[in-house]
Order: C-alpha cells, then structure tokens, then sequence
C-alpha cells in the first residue's frame, strides 16, 4: 500500500509518500509546495492543488493521510488553513482517492510513541523509520507529512492484524 | 459586464448572476448549491467546486464578487467556512476570473443603504433593483449572493465614473 501524508499549510504545504508492504516501510519521496510570493492569493491556492494532482497522477498513492486540524491562533488563521486544507480535500476526492485524517497527537503517538513529542523528534523517527541518509535534507513539514503517511500505515496494518485475527478466531469457533 | 456572486456557506453555498450595462441592471440567474447528505465530505467540496466551475462556463461571467469572511462562531465553523471559501477562490482562479472580495458590511451599504441592514431589508432591495416578480422565490443565501454581485458592479460603475471625470479633468487642463 503506498501512501500520501499531507501537513497543509498557509504558507508552506508539506507532502511525503511511503510504500508498506508487510511491514517493510521504503520512502518514496517527500518535499514542500511553496508558493512563488508575487502569486494572487487565488493563483496561489490552484497551484497547491494542481501540484497535489501531480504529486497523486505520478506517484498513484492508495490512501491520502492528512492532519485533522483543531486549533489555530485566531479565527482568521483557522480561515486560512482550512482554505489550503480544503485543496487537499479536493485533490483526494477528484483523484477518488480514500482519505483518512489524524489528529497531530494521534501522529506523534504512533511515529515517536509519545502525543507529545516535539517536531526533532519526530523527524528522527522518521528518519529512523524510513532509514533516509544522514545527508538526505528533510524540511519540518516534509517530516510531518512523512509522519502522517507513516500513521495510516501503521494504522492500516493494525487493522489488516485484527481482521486476519477475527477470522482465525471465527474458523477456530 | 456580467458579474457571478457567491455566498459560500458550510451548508449551503448561494450564486447569483447579475449583468450590468451603462446602470441598467438585469437578472440572469441565481439559486443555491445543497450536497446530498450521503456524499463524504470531499465529495460535497467537490460537488460545490464542480457545481460552481459549470455555473462559470454556462454563463460565463467577468468576475466574481466573494464574500469575505471575519467572522465565525468558533475556530471549527472558521475551518469549514474557509474550506468552502477556498472552492470559489479556487474556482475563480482556475477559470481566469477576477476576484473581488467584500465584507458583509459593504455589500449592506452598498444594496441597502446601510451596513447593519438584515437579511429581510437585503432581500427586498435586491428584488427591487432587479426588478423581480413577486412570485419568483428567492432563498435567503441566493438573495445574498445577488447582492454581492451588485455590490461589485455598483463598485466597478463608480471606478468608471471616477476614471471618466479624471481623463475630462485632464483634458481641461
């Protein structure tokens, strides 16, 4: 199963891609949309979501794992977020590609089994998880997006046990 | 010139079509966008952006005139408004559409006279200056939207006013 993990941002969208298969994670790729600043604000949300398009026509990813998001400084950081949130949304669902959201607690627990751990030691444990040479640069939100596909992945395999589970128990009764 | 308004709204999303020619002001179409309750919540964006991407094409118009939002009940409404938001934005920019963007209190001021008014003064000044029968119904939101619409051309006809009495000034000189 390979996977998209999405950490959208206002101003700078991270993304990352993982295959797992059987429990061997391989990195795929992972970097950031920055937007070119002399964009008009709309300009610059199409060209979020025709490169989150790309990113799905060219790598073909199973699943999108994107952070739910619940806080924000202020109302008009919330707007802003949920407008280049949104994007990702719509990427997903024109690409009829499933989607899954986490709570940024619920990614930091299962990547650096602590809800609260910070975002070094998050990259280390992607780092360690996927192991990326030392030399491989890796930005905040190309780690957090690597996290995210890392969480359904993780996830996914939980599920995948449990089910295999259930129906051995089935078999067995 | 020919201007779309949209009312974006985490429920419902209004558009209305107004066309302006030299002060003459004429309806052309307005009505509301509502997601089947069963659809993911991806799909309902994409059902609005899609929805809104048709309307531009069949009616193609010159610019749209957007509600800004300041205000949300709580951080979550301002998350899912702005999702919303993004999808005309989005819409606009991928149509090479001009974008205007309004604060509720200059579209009151600008159709009603008077920027506190509510929606039911809104309604009938806008039924008044386009001039619409009676026994055509007209939702609240649909309402709100043709009035962004005006707010835009009475704006984009006082631009051109201004721009005319400038060049005399010169030529007087």
């Amino acid at each position: 199963m390979r996977v998209i993990g999405v950490d959208p941002g206002s101003v700078v969208t991270g993304y990352g891609l993982v295959d797992g298969t059987q429990g061997q994670l391989s990195f795929i790729a992972a970097g950031v949309i920055r937007n070119p600043l002399a964009l008009e604000y709309g300009d610059k949300l199409l060209n979020i979501y025709q490169h989150l398009c790309a990113l799905i026509r060219k790598y073909a990813p199973d699943a999108m794992s994107l952070e739910r998001s619940f806080v924000a400084s202020n109302v008009q950081s919330a707007f802003r977020l949920g407008e280049v949130r949104a994007l990702a949304l719509l990427a997903a669902a024109s690409c009829d590609l499933p989607l899954f959201e986490y709570a940024p607690a619920q990614v930091k627990l299962a990547v650096a089994s602590h809800g609260r751990a910070d975002k070094a030691q998050v990259k280390f444990m992607v780092r360690r998880a996927l192991q990326l040479a030392d030399e491989m640069a890796l930005t905040d939100d190309a780690a957090d997006a690597l996290a995210l596909a890392l969480c359904h992945l993780g996830r996914a395999r939980w599920s995948a046990l449990a089910s295999r589970r259930r129906k051995a128990e089935r078999l067995v009764i």
